[in-house]
């Protein structure tokens, strides 16, 4: 089974988008609320967006099921107030849950979490477990969204080790969900989203790991850091030696029980250097699609996020490993979503 | 001819760091200023600092020149106000440049830049640009650090492609010296220094290079990346992806002849993709020594920053290729050097 872990529903009908705007203008405006309930979409507006979107490539491209999550830029966590991100996730899980009860087996949600920047951090964690916790049991989700910079690009918030995020991950062990690692927007005209702030995410997360024991206070707590890690497995030795340098254990024992890459890396010899260096076991299959790059690499006549043409390429990867990236990891470290499917089979 | 590209002294004696303190607590108490001169380092102490550091390693590692510039940490720019930052740009070269003359032939001088984050950025480009034509001209050095974050952590800037830093390029282009793009220190929980913030700058200024057009206005301008690029050559396609996705032109075309990447890469296969993925003609030889990871590698019994053993291993470069980036890549984009090193070798 190929799972996709890492697709954000980018296709989404215009009207979310509108609905969006007016939320945030109207609080920008004059504090007022716009009801979820003046949001409305049909199941047909649905089914038309992923079959022409997603659920073709999917088809296309052998994919299976898709880890499904709102667009993670438009989680943009700055705007409005605390009240703002849990209307908005609110609303965003919603049309996600109704993506994978449309297409059950095809997609499975992973929820964005109502994350607040500034002095509203501390509530905002406690929010968002409550949402995590509705989204799991009441929705059938298996994993969510962790924003390491709730100010969108200037990296106001303590690191995601902060004993402030704690709430959320006893919550996440107690649900047996992980977290993707995954920025929002940036608003910072230095630091462009998806290939700059998206990669620089990941990387700043893995440094703060490494420089932390939060996985001695939470053993079973799973990470995975999108986009092939940022630079991570390009710089693995960098890391190795840091922490050599500074006397703590070696990345495999400190952090490589916890932590998972996903394989968002758009040509061949990157995607051979994360399979060369970051063990099978904690590689896991995505393609972002349909995401941050959508055109057809000419080198290859393939789109540059078909990634599982590239990794269907590589050839030293054993069987089992390939399995493993392929789908096992992902059954593994998304702990309900074994269930989850076999709950959608039986419909 | 073995070319460092990219080293800084810090392992400078411990009275600097003594002075910079007293400057920074004293601007700080009572906005007093602490004269450069108090400042006293004799040429034993730069001699005995660089031959047990530096030169000792230089010399195991077959490296005939180190283009050498002040700790690149330690440049700190968010410090007091942009008199604080002038004198600490001064005394920073003015120590560089003792070293150069201590060991003509073996180190030459590349130099901090009075950046200043905030209000002061357009007043202090011009004072770089100021600063950058007295090392030169004075001072027989052949580049600069350039900080796209003065801010030192919350990237408060504006992109270095903002027409705020035309005077400096300007000043650049005309005395034939090329920036190395590099952060200082991060003062900010979430962003470790060296192995983020570090890697973080380079990924984040390669895009802005990506959406500008900053080398049609200035054709023969150059700028090195440091630390092999942060996360470009790992996630190349996502970038020319990115590009073809806007209509813009390939990054071969529109950004190869001014971008060059060093080899701060401290693993083999992470060296390996680098030579792969960027073309021999955009590689500079670095290894950032005595820097960001000092231990001995237990996988190869070599220390992490020796990228000399790591290039050596590898078979796929030609021998013209080979010399390109060990030496060839940086004379022709450090236009002094040659002259520089000639004069060095008559004196």
């Amino acid at each position: 089974m190929l799972i996709d872990c890492h697709g954000h529903f980018t296709t989404a009908p215009p009207a979310l988008g509108r609905w969006r705007e007016r939320q945030i203008r109207a609080f920008e405006e004059s504090g007022a609320r716009v009801p979820a309930a003046e949001l409305h979409i049909s199941d047909d507006e649905i089914r038309t967006a992923i079959e022409q979107g997603q659920l073709r490539l999917q088809q296309e491209r052998g994919i299976d099921v898709a880890l499904f999550s709102p667009g993670a830029g438009k989680m943009a966590h700055h705007f409005g107030d605390e009240q703002t991100s849990l209307v908005w996730s609110e609303v965003s899980n919603n049309l996600i849950s109704r993506v994978c009860e449309l297409f059950p087996g095809r997609f499975v949600g992973v929820c964005q979490l109502p994350q607040s920047p500034g002095d509203a951090l501390a509530s905002s964690v406690h929010r968002s477990a409550a949402e995590l916790q509705r989204c799991v049991e009441e929705l059938g989700f298996v994993g969510c969204l962790l924003n390491p910079d709730p100010s969108d690009g200037f990296w106001q918030a303590p690191p995601l080790t902060d004993r402030v995020y704690y709430p959320l991950y006893e919550k996440m062990v107690e649900l047996d969900v992980p977290a993707m690692v995954h920025v929002a927007m940036s608003r910072n005209p230095a630091l462009q989203g998806t290939c700059a702030h998206y990669l620089n995410g990941d990387t700043a997360v893995f440094m703060q790991l490494c420089q932390s024991d939060l996985f001695t206070d939470f053993p079973t707590l799973k990470l995975i850091l999108p986009h092939g890690g940022g630079a991570v497995p390009y710089h693995w030795g960098r890391y190795r030696g840091f922490v050599q340098d500074r006397g703590r254990p070696p990345l495999e024992e400190s952090l490589l029980g916890n932590v998972f890459f996903d394989t968002c890396v758009y040509h061949q010899r990157g995607m051979q250097l994360l399979v060369d260096v970051i063990p099978a076991q904690n590689i896991l299959f995505a393609s972002e699609m349909i995401g941050a790059v959508r055109g057809v690499d000419p080198e290859t006549g393939h789109g540059f996020d078909d990634t599982r043409h590239l990794l269907d390429s590589i050839d030293t990867l054993t069987d089992a490993d390939r399995e493993a990236v392929y789908g096992g990891n992902a059954l593994r470290v998304f702990g309900r979503l074994a269930t989850v499917l076999a709950e959608g089979a039986r419909r």
